[in-house]
């Protein structure tokens, strides 16, 4: 056969070794081709992407603290829980540790896996990070419930939930997240096999933010429901971060450790697009073009929650979602770091989506719960949004190199 | 509360007006700031990415052939399947096209649709396309039935197929591809609003290739099995590609058009993962690392499928996937366009993936149907793949501005 050695990939080895970023057109040579190009769609590539460290970007593994959490968000997540097979005790529990934590050490460095059997996929990391999170289960498997934050416990039962099973709890947690699927899928399948021989898989939620490169990272990115999702954050690198984030005393298994509440949160995008655009800003409190306050002009500007409009009422409605979520005390805000899903549409074209809505805060009592709380008492958001999943995790410190995620605890 | 504007946020604002690009340590100031993140992850955004035409980027849509097929893939994918109501006719259908072409000239050009509830998604289309397909169900509809291009018809049975309903079959295509999930989940859900009235959503796929900006466009990529995957296949801007592809002759509905074969094929990776590398070599035929013929070093060293080695045995297995797949004649190639999938593993933690293996060509039955038909009697790679999903369309040609899709079979 012809294995034609075609115009685009000999001249994009040339542009390899000349590395200049050359626009797709030019790529294109000899009259023929012109000719069938005109009719055709723009051939071959696009223009190229300057700037390929996308796929070559690494975060650090190893440090006093798990990446994954202060990390601006990958484009991609896939959340693994698993339930501890029966008889998994500390020592076993180390030796999964020990391994996990070295898979993930090499594999966010873009090296395969030890046991790596598809070599090729890990080279190109994509700002992998790998994220372990311990249950309370993880806790009683190892006989250690007295060395369990006290916070990481199933949460209250809320009149709001319609929790599924399959989307609740969990021992042990692997938050895998890149900014490639494929990199994200080659993960995810190496460390579930190292982890399948003590646990089974409980449930997988796989998520999506926008690709990188797609938008500023400074900017807010928007959620399914068309909401700028993300303005009021603690950001990292900040003193209010850290005090809201990290656990800053106590033994040393919970110091410089976190805590996470995953929640699957199903959008109802069917009833919702029935509003018109004021009444989805109004169950919000904010703008859906720009994402500023009902009472300001732009995203940033705090929110005047006494402002009233001549009728006298509150120009932030008091039941919209930010202004029963707001946290006055920035010590005590918690960290969201959520993810879109979208999975099938049914027959009748209705979309299964929503949020994993991924929250991080050094106390869940303290944090996390008068939030919900408010939320499920009252927020007018909360007739286009329902909670079916719910699991908690301690995030453990990180390690130093030669260590290994859980060894505080564990040894 | 102190709604923090955070240093990042305010640096970025001004990096915004710079308009440079700033490394992520850069945007730090303030020795506090400069004290936490020492302990910590490296705060905010990593590096900015210098380039970011991923998300403005557009593909034309008008155009004598539909955007798609020669466009090179997106990273994001969704193929849609409509079983047409019962009483939709051709009436009926022209206005469903001119409705769907009205979208996706919109959508893809980055402007919302006419009755799209979520505009602010709409705005950064990262290479859109929608490409429309008529399965055999749309032209009995149409009571057109003459019409159709004979190929496009359901394929025979072959013994290795182990077919679902739920994957296969469709009487009209929506496919839906874009460099990012969150464009690619905001048009698939605006389109099938507009088509619902007229068709039940038969099956969705979701897939997935690299990243863009993960690797060079120049480079073929590696699919879940850990092979190079696309080196033999057209090359659109040549010759071979517009014969093999594009349909040159006929009438009007047919002409620029081409068909479309989708199988969703199931990858064993569990039994895969036991081979090594050297047997995963000699089932496909190429290497692992270079996509190399075993006959050569590199990846598009054309494939001697007649050396034999000192026992006699052809270096390439004969029935090897790439000596069965070859097709010999350029003219008679089929263009593989071919996305990942990754569903849940289950609880033994055995992943759900494979490929939404895509197949374009001029006509089914001269090209597709001869290289499967060899597939299905004997490749070694059978044994880790199975075939679960099958659907045939036609790809009807382009329109122009004011025109719409199918217009030339409806009218
Ligand atoms: C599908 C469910 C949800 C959606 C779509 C959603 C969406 C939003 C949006 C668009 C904002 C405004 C922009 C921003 O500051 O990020 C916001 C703010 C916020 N949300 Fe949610 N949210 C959801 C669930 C929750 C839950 C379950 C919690 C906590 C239990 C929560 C806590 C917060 C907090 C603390 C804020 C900031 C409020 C402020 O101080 O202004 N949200 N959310
Ligand atoms: C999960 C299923 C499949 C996998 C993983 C797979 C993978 C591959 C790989 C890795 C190659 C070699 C690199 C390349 O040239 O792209 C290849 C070649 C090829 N495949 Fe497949 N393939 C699959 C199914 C199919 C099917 C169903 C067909 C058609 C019915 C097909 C047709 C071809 C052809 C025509 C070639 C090029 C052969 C040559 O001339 O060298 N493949 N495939």
């Amino acid at each position: 056969m012809t294995e034609q050695p075609a115009n685009r990939r000999r001249l994009s080895r040339r542009h390899l070794l000349t590395s200049g970023a050359v626009a797709g057109g030019a790529l294109l040579g000899g009259g023929a081709v012109a000719a069938v190009t005109d009719r055709d769609r723009p051939a071959a590539a696009p223009t190229p992407v300057a700037d390929l460290s996308i796929g070559t970007g690494t975060e650090p593994f190893h440090g006093p603290r798990q990446a994954g959490v202060a990390t601006y968000p990958q484009a991609h997540a896939s959340f693994v829980a698993f339930t501890l097979h029966r008889g998994v005790d500390r020592a076993a529990l180390g030796r999964l540790m020990r391994l996990l934590t070295d898979d993930a050490a090499r594999l966010t460095q873009g090296q395969p896996a030890l046991a790596d059997t598809e070599r090729e996929l890990a080279l190109l990391p994509a700002r992998l990070t790998v994220t372990f999170g311990f249950g309370p289960g993880f806790y009683r498997a190892a006989g250690l419930d007295d060395r369990r934050p006290p916070s990481v416990a199933d949460l209250p039962p809320f009149a709001i939930d319609r929790l599924e099973p399959r989307w609740s709890g969990g021992d042990l947690l692997i938050q895998i997240c890149a900014d490639d699927p494929v990199t994200v899928a080659h993960a995810q399948r190496m460390l579930i096999k190292d982890a399948r021989p003590f646990g089974a898989v409980r449930w997988t939620q796989l998520g999506f933010r926008r690709s990188r490169g797609v938008q500023d990272e400074a900017h807010t990115q928007h959620n399914l429901l068309g909401q700028l999702d993300g303005t009021t954050n603690p950001q990292p690198g900040t003193a209010a971060f850290e005090q809201a984030v990290w656990v800053s005393d106590g033994p040393a298994w919970q110091r410089d450790g976190t805590t996470l509440v995953i929640r699957r949160i199903r959008t109802e995008l069917e009833t919702w697009d029935l509003l018109g655009r004021t009444d989805k800003e109004m169950a919000l409190g904010r703008r859906l073009d720009t994402g500023a306050p009902l009472t300001g002009q732009a995203e940033h500007d705090p929110p005047d929650f006494t402002a009233t409009d001549e009728l006298g009422f509150t120009v932030i409605p008091e039941f919209s979602h930010v202004a029963r979520a707001h946290v006055a005390d920035e010590r005590l805000m918690i960290m969201r770091r959520p993810y879109n899903y979208d999975g099938v549409p049914n027959a009748d074209g209705h979309p299964d989506s929503g949020l994993i809505f991924a929250s991080y805060q050094a106390d869940i009592d303290r944090q996390f719960l008068p939030v919900q709380r408010r939320l499920a008492e009252r927020d007018l958001l909360n007739e286009w949004t329902t909670p079916i999943g719910s699991a908690v995790f301690a995030i453990p410190p990180g390690c130093a190199p030669g260590g290994w995620v859980g060894q505080q605890l564990l040894e």
